[in-house]
């Protein structure tokens, strides 16, 4: 159970401004202004639970050519001043008349040349953290500045792992590897699906998580209808099956896989499903290779599914994540995203069952240059058998 | 521990739709847009920890004159569609090329006449959950259709909580309550801070919680120097004061109220400081009578935590809290929310002490007809004493 160090050294943060500065330089953008939790946090190093509450805006300014600028609430001047970032300028947040939209405006007029362009980050998985009244206020109150996409230039960089990065992820995916572990245990004391949810985020603490940010359960005879749902307050049956999904965070970073256990008797067509989920995963995994395509992986794996005939529309078969449950690339035919070494994604399978039912497997994986490695410890191709308490 | 029911009869959401409606039309709106998890869940229920990933954009079309319409992603259906809704439009996200917004825009063009307006929550703790490109095709797409603000509609509605949602309130309160208490067991095994906060989840679990969605923690010598921070793996020492702050969730509502600990010896002007917290959130409950503006309950407050004086900025004193870790009224001058039964909120005076420490202390409350009623059991008076093992 050792621990990677905790935070990143100072370094580290300069890395990831200078990759963004020569982005920047080559997208004509004279800062970069970020609202969201990750986007600040990649930047700075702010880690904190506090963005659970909605009440207040935080802003970084990335200029194209200097440090970062924080514009942030008061009560996070403290925490942000353990962090790099020297240049920290605060609000009495709320403020009912004025919550941080001048300052703001101040910091970019002065930082930004009269007529230049502020890239925001647009496109899939992004929205403006503010209110929308603010925003406008904003854009009025600096001027003819532009405020335009950010070229997609976060998306780029946070796909890309460091490995201090990747050693946070697999730190996460062990915690939670050793919390799936125990699920039998939980099964044979006859609990029911939403005692063993808490009881499973329980295992996850107990095992070293910092917080558990996610867990869904799928549950039903044969397969079950969803994977998003929380639990109910049923029982396990014989011909059940058992999903659980989860993302477990260690020092910012996220895993984000589930495992599937089954009641007896199974029928065999779910043993059968299971089988090719991992056989699918196993493709999923040859085929993540520095060079090929996120769409390639999504093909090989799909042809495995459902035999890659057009008709079926099985989702995305996996997806990038880190800072984020799920962030970056998507398997997808319509992601030509190229692969390459520090990528870190999941590989996330589902096969359609009779009933409605589906199941769906999933494993965590980073791309290296010799060819991908598990950061999860991959489940076996027999779909484990629970024994519940008669 | 007898738990109140999980979710709500139909008849809670077509009340609240109900009122929604009526305020529309007070205000010129054919429609509200729905884009944030509270926002959509107040109105259909749906309850899932997905939002957690950033990937897909969710969508509740609230019409002035009929029945809401989810317009979603189709991994939400199954979900959705065990809700009260009845108009379920998906599609499978995400899509690069067009992410729901067409689907989108023709739901808007079908409901909302061609020239009306639809409003869109704004002003404080609000954000349109979606990416900013698909927001300004949006209105490209829906032609004179006008996007307006929501006239603080969401935030007028949910201010105001039903018994129903009170009774999930408080017992998100209890839960956290009973963790609380076991907090010096804890410190006398002698565990670090962050073995202390992966702990006490774990006792919130045991307890009962569906999740812990937040938990700080504040520890230092004399008092701590701010109320956000992850735990580091420091270990306490004789005079350190201890605080953990959590938003324990069950069914969907928070609590939010923190617990100080101190450990001896304890310097005289700490306990002082507590006592002081203590009598600030007496005459704070005192204040938050039926009638009253949060204006009044604050200034109440300030005057026991600063005599009034004009120099101090303690911050807001207090907030709402319900389907999200703070909403609504902050217990602020600028706040003339007048309170009403059924308002839920937090006490949280704070006391600054030398060396840039404070202390800050919280409890939930809501309003009646007859005053205010405690959802926490209140702390004592007397800071409670931690025994740490030698």
């Amino acid at each position: 159970m050792s621990r990677p160090p905790r935070g990143f050294p100072d370094g580290e943060f300069r890395d990831r401004l200078a990759r963004a500065q020569s982005l920047m330089r080559d997208a004509g953008l004279a800062a970069l202004l970020l609202t969201t939790e990750p986007e600040i946090r990649y930047f700075t190093g702010f880690l904190t639970r506090f963005w659970e509450s909605p009440t207040r805006p935080w802003f970084l300014v990335v200029p194209a050519d200097d440090d970062p600028v924080a514009v942030i609430p008061s009560i996070g001047a403290h925490l942000m001043g353990q962090t790099w970032i020297g240049d920290i300028r605060t609000w009495h947040a709320p403020d009912y008349d004025d919550d941080g939209v001048s300052l703001l405006a101040d910091t970019l007029c002065e930082l930004v040349p009269a007529t230049a362009s502020i890239g925001v980050p647009g496109g899939l998985e992004t929205h403006i953290r503010m209110p929308h009244d603010s925003w406008l206020g904003l854009q009025t109150a600096t001027g003819r500045r532009k405020f335009v996409g950010d070229a997609g230039i976060l998306r780029r960089l946070r796909m890309v792992k460091s490995s201090r990065e990747i050693d946070k992820i697999r730190t996460a995916c062990d915690i939670a590897g050793r919390a799936f572990a125990r699920v039998p245990e939980m099964a044979a004391r006859g609990e029911t699906l939403d005692q063993m949810c808490r009881r499973f985020q329980a295992l996850c603490l107990d095992e070293g998580a910092d917080w558990v940010a996610y867990l869904a359960v799928g549950a039903g005879q044969g397969g079950y209808r969803d994977v998003i749902s929380p639990p109910t307050g049923a029982g396990l049956d014989g011909g059940d099956v058992l999903m659980l999904d989860t993302g477990v965070v260690w020092d910012g970073y996220y895993c984000d896989f589930d495992r599937n256990f089954a009641v007896p008797p199974v029928a065999a067509a779910v043993d059968d499903a299971h089988k090719r989920l991992i056989e699918a995963t196993q493709v999923g995994f040859d085929a993540a290779r520095t060079g090929a395509e996120a769409a390639d992986v999504f093909h090989a794996m799909n042809r495995v599914l459902t035999g890659g005939t057009a008709g079926e529309t099985p989702g995305r078969l996996g997806h990038g994540l880190g800072m984020q449950l799920t962030e970056g690339l998507s398997l997808l035919p319509a992601d030509r995203t190229v692969l390459e070494p520090g990528m870190v994604l999941t590989l996330e399978p589902s096969v359609s069952l009779p009933g409605q039912r589906m199941l769906v497997h999933e494993e965590d994986i980073v791309i290296t240059a010799g060819g991908a490695e598990y950061l999860t410890q991959p489940a076996p191709q027999a779909l484990p058998k629970l024994e519940i308490a008669a």
